[in-house]
């Protein structure tokens, strides 16, 4: 399995302190050592790193968890390999283009029989995984179904919640896609999320023993959803998912819910 | 303008000393200052690190730079930009995926009219260079006349010749294109290789008091020919390509050569 982390928010802001505890859970306070990867978006273009040493031991880990890069959406992921071998190749997110934008995705979980739903192009996964080769059939249907980006939001909000909704059928499937501008969330067995605005309190680190005052890290108009497989810090509100929730958010609200029917 | 690095060689190398002559040219001994990238290929997959800050001043280039990562096929670039702001978006190496592999594409030079060679798709720029225009319409290309692989390699590499030619008629196009498999490299006006086999010696970079012993660092059976827009080290043999030249390589060889009709 694995642990996904990801943060929406309505200004720039960095994940050092969140990538430190979520790190320690690779190899440390938690089993997920098979390489972590991480995407920062910039307007319609993500930045992605890589490694697939364990987040605790890799030199690239420390680099990216000490040197802040600022972004409003911003997706990490640690990897307990199932399926696919532990190689670049099948370490999350993945990323595709359409409509000429990143697309990201991250899974935490395992589909069985997946591959009923057959892929034809133009997206093929470049590894084998269960979750590389859920986003490809992903990207198909949104492809096929809107060759361009549909005038209502709420119409492609839709379509990608049926289509997460497929996708769950199939097994585990606790997953978060990003489009640039929005980020999708389909909760299968197990995420929560914290909302956080201001008045702003110091935060403390469930895996290591750092504390973060907010109030001095954030202005005071700034907004934020963060979401994690299990909490990261210890005095804050996280509201757990039910099995089949999905949210959308943008700019750290959630402007979108739908449920399992 | 910009300038290109490229690597290929039959065994994983480290791109560390020819990316510390490099990254002066971001900014110190040349004018490249809008940013660097470069992808390291992994199998089918590569791993790409890109910043806007200057190299001589990013201290993710400095992480690159002194941290090995080793490739077969290596393709780095430093940017000055002309058309298209400092972004993200618009910094190189570009990536795509086609057929379960990503292909990358980084260009030194200016077209003008390329937007004339329509895009219907499935590859839209994320950013707006002259240089991402390019790589989609190639992209395009292939796709459309190779739905798979074809069997030969050389009616691949016949085919993608051809489309750089078309592409070379709007203007100075210098670029390089990587499958994940071969390397094809568009001469138009300035770019240099230089092929190594042992015996091995020591070798100087051109922007810097450095040396590196290639005998203690690579073993005999290894081969490498190294890419580069102004020649990198001042004791080796760089052949200038001609105007219209084209090469193909794979794993540290020129397999296949073209040139302008």
């Amino acid at each position: 399995m694995c642990e996904l982390l990801a943060m929406s928010a309505n200004v720039p802001v960095d994940a050092c302190f969140h990538l430190t505890g979520l790190f320690k859970r690779g190899g440390t306070t938690g089993p997920h050592k098979d390489g972590w990867g991480i995407s920062f978006y910039e307007g319609r273009a993500c930045h992605v790193f890589k490694d697939t040493l364990p987040s605790v031991s890799s030199a690239m880990a420390r680099f990216v968890e000490t040197h802040p890069i600022h972004s409003e959406t911003i997706l990490a992921h640690i990897r307990l390999a199932n399926r696919g071998r532990v190689h670049l190749e099948n370490t999350h997110p993945f990323v595709r283009e359409l409509w000429g934008r990143h697309w990201t995705f991250m899974h935490n979980g395992q589909l069985k029989g997946e591959r009923q739903l057959a892929l034809n192009g133009p997206f093929l996964p470049v590894g084998n995984t269960d979750s590389e080769y859920a986003f490809c059939w992903l990207m198909e249907q949104i492809a096929a179904r809107f060759p361009k980006p549909p005038r209502q939001s709420k119409t492609l909000w839709r379509f990608i919640s049926e289509q997460l909704h497929i996708l769950s059928s199939f097994g585990v499937f606790n997953a978060i896609l990003c489009d640039s501008t929005y980020l999708y969330v389909n909760c299968s067995t197990k995420l929560s999320y914290c909302v956080r605005q201001s008045p702003f309190e110091e935060i403390h680190l469930v895996d290591s023993d750092l504390s973060l005052d907010l109030s001095t890290h954030l202005t005071a108009d700034a907004k934020a959803v963060i979401l994690a497989t299990v909490p990261l810090t210890r005095n804050e509100c996280w509201t757990a998912l039910k099995k089949g929730e999905q949210l959308v958010m943008e700019k750290g609200e959630i402007v979108a819910r739908f449920e399992a029917e």
